[in-house]
């Protein structure tokens, strides 16, 4: 069975002394979010990950989901039990406001929660997963009476949330959608239509499940500027809290999945439904985007979690397996093969994968810390910037990083040779599961025109103005220190093509925006190089802080060093290739005729 | 249901216009390999392949293989009906010899029908998959008596043939095989041992299963050189041709895999089983390299089958599905939604699976014939040099065409959005399929280390010589033609690279083999990126002069064109930023510790 173990000191690396979390200690929720609160987070979650949830992922795949006939659904052996513990744990309100019930901690905290839980479990982590993005649309837009009847329950995970945009006939395109809300006499709506892939949409975790619901009212402008969003509990809640009759929605069916087996992903069928309304009428995407945004970032730690539980087992294995010799000679004459280790091509594979999934750790962990400055941070101007780089940077986590966590699992996949093909082994299940994340919560397509069609040209392109100096600022500082030069030198060479690229957009887009479509995935690409190559500057540069104070972890540190150069000269040169490719512009992308595409 | 139809128009475009078939018909087996036989097996073999196999495609998926109690295994249904028809239709002998029952036509005839097989019913082409590799290392290797029992029933599928290398702890690494034979008194050898991976090892296709086995005979020495090859049926046979008792062989157990569900992957037991050697005692792995390298270029036609079938959906269901607007205004203004096709990532991303799958046609189909002019040209010269030729592009037709396929099965089913994700589909299928390429008959890791460490080196470098040298010589006749001129551009700056990266190795390798081991799998891309570019000019020029010509099929050549401009910008910038990830050598790759590697 394949093995995990939370990374305990890579987190504690990137809190304490790259983010220094400490030095925010006089913003609100940040007081007691030191050293000792993160090492008892970074200890008892990861053992409870490693422990409860691990044990559990691949029976969850094998066994699956069941929808028995009454429509309930019951969930693989073993996780009515961990959800249990995981709810008494509290794992799932480390960031939610005290006022609700929750710790009141930050955001980045919250984080390294969903990381672990996520890496231990992909399918069972997204069962609580969407409730705290919920709880944030309805803290938003909801009205005070349903904020008080719904939040305590959802913040302390006793209900669970989630998320119905989609329906069969549109997925992005949410202008499209049939749900219809008509409103009742009592205020409340009777909800009709068909959601489908709704995540968690049913289950036996909980007593009830909150579902948050798009919908179009009568009359409603067609497009996006029609659309509702609305609480519909799976059960009625009585005024006095207590659950009141089951409510008209019900799922009709599971969907039969590439992974995430561990997961009811549910068509749910909504029968004149009471939906309560959250916010104004035709005003409902605005709320479902606070929810949307938090959702993206919790699939770009997705996009990192498969990846690392599948580094850490082709580690394992290359430790293990004997074959063949090194190219420099037998590395142990006594044994009668090598292990995988020596060979150069197994240990690039391992290499990438160490380079990425510590950067990628320190990139959601800024996120978590963006998000949490976007709110708490001492000035409207640090709020703001807060602000506008995580808007910016989200795509890119989203996008990018799930596009490399996958692309990680089947490299780390293919050090297991045959054996990596076989079920039993764990790794087929790492490839299927982190397939999802870069489809659901927007194709990482959408996250791209995301980012080049919106967050791009965000007040003037302040945000991306931002980041590059950001970056450049880095790069210079390091510049000075030996064992960055190198890096640093890949860093600033990658951030121009960044720059090249975002001015060529600016040039060839208004005459043809089909010029930054067809570039779009390209530039969310160089994004994330450069801003991976950031973290790893400011990794390298913590490093060499703690090396020369003479720590005494000094493997740890040195080994920081390594891998950075590592990314310096390995991941920065695909940069400009990239930006070669978008300023090819859109023509030979578009110019062929539908008919050209039969081979036949 | 997921469709398929083969490439009928563009497999004659690649055979009869771009490697002009007929002018070889003066050589042996080509004298009916004109433009009327292209017409017929393209017609009738891809009518069997998208009405008899491709509808057996997601059944054989879901429905598996079933060993029974009796070690017997059932294939999907329909499997055993489809397989008779593919016999009795001959798809399987049309390159085999006349002397034993074959047909006596090209190789690269015979590799069309392998793709059309391998695109319509991926785990169904596996079971007949082998034999003529099987048939090739008995015609080479073994005695007079043994090709007069077993090739006139394998020849013509009657009897099928397996491949037994691989054992519970040794892949790659032969030289640790552990089944031994054991000398009878009659000539013969008693085969114990166990065998894993053994694809269609047992099933209920054909009466009788003749396996290749490796094994060490008794004072055999340690290492690759003490390996014997032997031939064991599943049933013997008796001198009359009629069969015999059951052997001692027999299927332990399948494998539970992530895809190829429709073929046995088998656990196989030996217990004493009567083989027959095949050459020489302890020569055994050159013989099996005849059969395997057979089974290697089959891989990568695996590697364009997937990619071409995934494509093909993809197409499809981007003309169908409707969601968002054009970027530049509505294309369909009457309709609630344009389709994706106006949506340029859509369109980049299918049109990168266009210009791979049509150029990876036209690859294997150059190394197809590459395989005929090596037996069959008429010089000795012209025979070496095919040989080279072949040789050298094996490793990369495997390598980088099932890598490159499989990312394309991987963008297909992102067209897909949320549905891609979906089994009822089909497009979760392709991916799952296509990844056994990239791992079985050599991880991709070991074709790139074949082809830098033993294919680069052969006869002082004359292969690789010979390629750059053609490759240019293509760059410079295409420069000439305005529609092909930044093709070539890009293509000539490719194998630029990629004669630098050749040099860096020369210059590197020496001092530390690790040097070449940490960039083999890079250079094998270039490589790739290089003759599929090669190939675009091929194609290129015969499309410009049917057009010069003033052929009636216009668009058809019009989209080669276009395609092949778009294969020079998006294709070839990668190959400058492989060589630059070269040129680090192996220093970062290698310089850390097994402890580092562990993040808890």
């Amino acid at each position: 069975m394949p093995v995990y173990k939370a990374p305990a000191r890579d987190t504690r690396f990137v809190l304490n002394e790259v983010l220094k979390l400490e030095q925010y200690a006089h913003l609100p929720t940040f007081a007691n979010a030191g050293p000792e609160m993160v090492d008892t987070i970074v200890e008892e979650c990861g053992k409870f990950a490693s422990e409860v949830l691990a044990p559990l992922n691949q029976s969850g795949d094998q066994q699956g989901c069941v929808r028995n006939p009454d429509g309930s659904v019951t969930t693989p052996d073993g996780f009515k039990e961990a959800f249990a513990k995981y709810r008494e744990s509290g794992w799932g309100t480390l960031a939610s406001p005290e006022e609700w019930g929750g710790q009141g901690l930050p955001h980045v905290l919250g984080f390294v929660v969903e990381e672990f839980v996520a890496t231990a479990n992909h399918a069972f982590g997204m069962y609580p997963g969407l409730t705290n993005g919920a709880v944030s649309a309805i803290l938003a837009k909801a009205s005070p009476e349903l904020q008080q009847k719904y939040l305590p329950k959802m913040v302390t995970n006793e209900w669970l949330g989630t998320m119905n945009l989609t329906e069969p006939h549109c997925g992005t395109d949410l202008g499209l959608i049939r749900t219809r809300a008509v409103p009742n006499a009592d205020g409340s709506y009777a909800i009709t239509g068909t959601k489908i892939f709704i995540s968690a949409g049913e289950h036996d975790l909980t007593e009830n499940i909150i579902h948050l619901v798009l919908a179009k009212t009568p009359g409603a402008p067609e497009s996006s500027k029609g659309i509702s969003l609305f609480i519909v509990p799976k059960v009625m809640v009585n005024d006095d809290g207590s659950l009141g009759a089951r409510n008209a929605v019900s799922c009709g069916s599971l969907e039969h999945k590439m992974g995430i087996h561990g997961n009811a992903t549910c068509v749910m069928n909504y029968d004149g439904a009471t939906g309560f309304i959250v916010g104004e009428e035709n005003k409902g995407l605005a709320a479902m985007f606070i929810m949307m945004n938090a959702a993206r970032l919790g699939v770009g730690i997705q996009g990192l979690a498969q990846a690392e539980v599948a580094y850490q087992n082709a580690v394992k294995y290359a430790q293990e397996r004997r074959q063949g010799r090194a190219l420099t000679g037998p590395a142990e004459p006594q044994e009668k093969a090598d292990t995988l280790f020596v060979h150069p091509d197994v240990r690039r594979m391992l290499m990438d994968a160490k380079a990425f999934t510590e950067a990628m750790r320190a990139f959601y962990l800024w996120g978590g810390l963006l998000v949490d400055l976007s709110h708490k941070a001492a000035t409207e101007e640090d709020r703001a910037l807060a602000d506008d780089m995580i808007s910016l940077l989200t795509p890119v986590l989203k996008g990018y990083g799930t596009d490399k966590g996958f692309d990680t699992c089947v490299n780390m996949q293919q050090v297991f040779g045959g054996h990596g093909y076989i079920e039993e082994w764990g790794m087929s299940q790492f490839v299927r599961d982190a397939r999802i994340a870069q489809i659901y919560e927007g194709a990482n397509g959408v996250q791209a025109m995301d980012l080049v069609g919106r967050k791009l040209a965000l007040n003037g392109g302040r945000a991306v103005q931002a980041f590059f100096a950001e970056v450049d600022a880095a790069c210079t500082a390091a510049k000075a220190d030996p064992a960055l030069a190198s890096l640093a030198a890949g860093v600033e060479k990658a951030n121009g093509e960044l720059k090249a690229a975002t001015m060529w957009f600016m040039a060839n887009g208004m005459t043809n925006p089909n010029n930054v479509g067809a570039g779009a995935h390209h530039y969310m690409h160089i994004m994330g190089i450069v801003a991976l190559g950031f973290m790893w500057l400011k990794m390298g540069t913590a490093a060499s802080a703690a090396l020369a104070a003479g720590a005494e972890d000094k493997a740890f540190y040195e080994a920081k060093l390594t891998t950075a150069r590592y990314y310096g000269e390995r991941f920065t040169p695909d940069a400009g290739a990239l930006r070669r490719k978008i300023e090819t512009g859109s023509n030979s992308v578009m110019a062929l005729p539908v008919e050209a595409f039969a081979t036949a």
